[in-house]
């Protein structure tokens, strides 16, 4: 186990542990000792059927999700439902590859896919909070991909859905963006296959990893119009210096790239043999594609070819400037707008 | 100097060689014995007013724009124009890290801007064909940021200029993008500083460094359609491994650095103090835009900020789903519009 104090319980919690046993993985094997972990915010009504439930995005932490979507007049009220945020497993919080013992960690993390930290939520949201229903799943980029494989994989669970800014497919186009960023931490030679004694030797990696995602991330409008200055910067440059690289380079190698490759994978396809209509199909949930209008790698395009594959959903595209990580939430403007969309959702019976 | 078969007579030729002699660059210091490659196609009339100049763009070869761009029957025919195409300085042919000896060699060869480029082009055209008027300079990409370069240092001498796909003054957010290709290929250790004894020991970085033109280069709409099936191969990843990782592989490091430097400080304010408005109201020359509609890097928008600058120029958007490598012209009907638009250019007096 290796410290890091980016996961730890001051800087990202509190949250409890589901404890999942030995799990049993979709690409074959067993992931011992299985620890999700989970926050939750607000509390289960009588009836059991006011859960949401929040997967987490690439990099992202139950604390991020929190900060950003959840809290008092917001559509996700505590007040009004029972907010149930779960790590994705190899966040760096729930089991990973840098914070697990013994013969599974680091370099010999096994291969996770969106399939296998659903099926574990599934376990989580049955077994400790005995409810076989979600009011809504809710999610971001690869928070999406999970929103998707939930309502295709137990339709009957999934009352609604709002997948943000994610597909339920990946593309080529995204497998050939999410290997570049893989590129870049595997290529520096102190990643070491895996076996690094910290984050901090693998910085050059992590440092190119974070450029990409100044490059893609964020869109060309972004730049061209200076928005880096509501963040107090000054230049481009050190709007990458010192915003971009603090907020990748704490994080560690190995569980970026435990995500990196399960975002790859990520197919609903998988569940119904290779069929993208008969997956969609299986949805029954409300559903609300969400795309971000400037995002440069998942498409609003691309989204918009899913969508009408889903019977009971509506193509609901969400103007920021941002790009992808329009998703930090910048804009006031952006995130009234999904909050509308969500208080829409929560209204449809 | 290393061998490199990439860029021989053979392969990219039949080219001549212009020596410039030692040559005074915009950065400081002289680049000793300066050789440009340049392709004649055409002859120059009695007024010598049919000259077309044709700057080349990164990886780009004199033999490259003859194939895409030179033909009886195109806009630029020879049998109207002298068709005068110069490789960058830089580029592999004409002076370069890598084919030259000396004092200036490899990791020494010194940092080359635009202005050096058309500095060096002027008195090519100038001492070599004798003519002060040019009817056209015509350039992609980096033969764009070469194209408006001409246009505003030699106002006079450039009757139309057609820059397509590039920017007059880069922006941030291609900066970005350039130095991750930079990244790609320096934080591989066998390039050694800019030291290798071949190429061919730096293919893990050249690898790196296609990988972002995969992800970048072509949009998302090509892949999406399977556009490289055009290409005759069957999935993307056989596109990637087989096209474009060979496409950049045999190049040199140290060239691609070169350009890749050069192309990030474009920027032709550096002729008037600083100002685009001063640069841009320089122009004389009919100039037509010319972005690519799905282009991901010289976006549409931001050309559209720069064209209305420009006294007597029209944004002529090109349509092509390759985004910025629709510049490779596999779709017939951009080279048709392309074409169409020179010769409307061409026309006007």
């Amino acid at each position: 186990m290796l410290d890091n104090p980016y996961y730890s319980q001051d800087a990202h919690g509190p949250w409890q542990i589901f404890n999942a046993g030995d799990f049993e993985l979709e690409l074959g094997g067993v992931l011992r000792d299985l620890k999700l972990a989970y926050a939750v915010h607000g509390e289960l009504n009588a009836a059991r059927d006011n859960a949401i439930l929040v997967p987490t995005w690439y990099s992202g932490t139950s604390k991020v999700m929190e900060q950003l979507f959840v809290g008092a007049g917001r559509a996700l009220d505590p007040a009004h439902y029972c907010i149930i945020i779960v790590n994705q497993i190899g966040n760096g919080i729930s089991s990973s590859p840098h914070n697990i013992d013994g013969a599974q960690a680091m370099a010999n993390f096994p291969r996770i896919q969106i399939g296998d930290d659903v099926r574990a939520q599934h376990r989580l949201v049955t077994e400790i909070f005995g409810t076989e229903k979600l009011a809504l799943v809710f999610g971001g980029s690869m928070g999406a991909q999970q929103t998707y494989d939930w309502a295709v994989r137990y339709p009957a669970m999934v009352a609604r859905a709002a997948p943000l800014a994610g597909y339920a497919k990946n593309t080529d186009h995204d497998r050939l963006f999410v290997e570049s960023l893989i590129e870049a931490i595997t290529s520096d030679p102190h990643w070491n296959n895996g076996s690094y004694r910290s984050h901090l030797d693998v910085q050059a990696g992590l440092k190119r990893h974070a450029r990409l995602w100044s490059v893609m991330g964020w869109s060309t409008e972004f730049y061209a119009t200076e928005r880096w200055r509501e963040f107090n910067f000054t230049s481009c440059e050190q709007f990458h210096r010192e915003f971009m690289e603090p907020f990748f380079t704490p994080l560690d190698p190995n569980s970026l790239l435990c995500m990196a490759r399960k975002w790859q994978d990520g197919d609903v396809t998988r569940i119904t043999g290779g069929s993208l209509e008969a997956a969609l199909g299986r949805i029954t949930a409300h559903t609300f594609v969400m795309p971000i209008s400037t995002d440069m790698f998942f498409k609003v395009e691309d989204c918009a070819r899913e969508q009408p594959l889903i019977k009971n959903s509506q193509l609901r595209v969400l103007n920021s400037v941002g790009g992808h990580l329009g998703l930090f939430g910048f804009e006031p403007e952006f995130l009234a707008a999904l909050d509308a969309n969500l208080r829409d959702l929560l209204a449809l019976k």
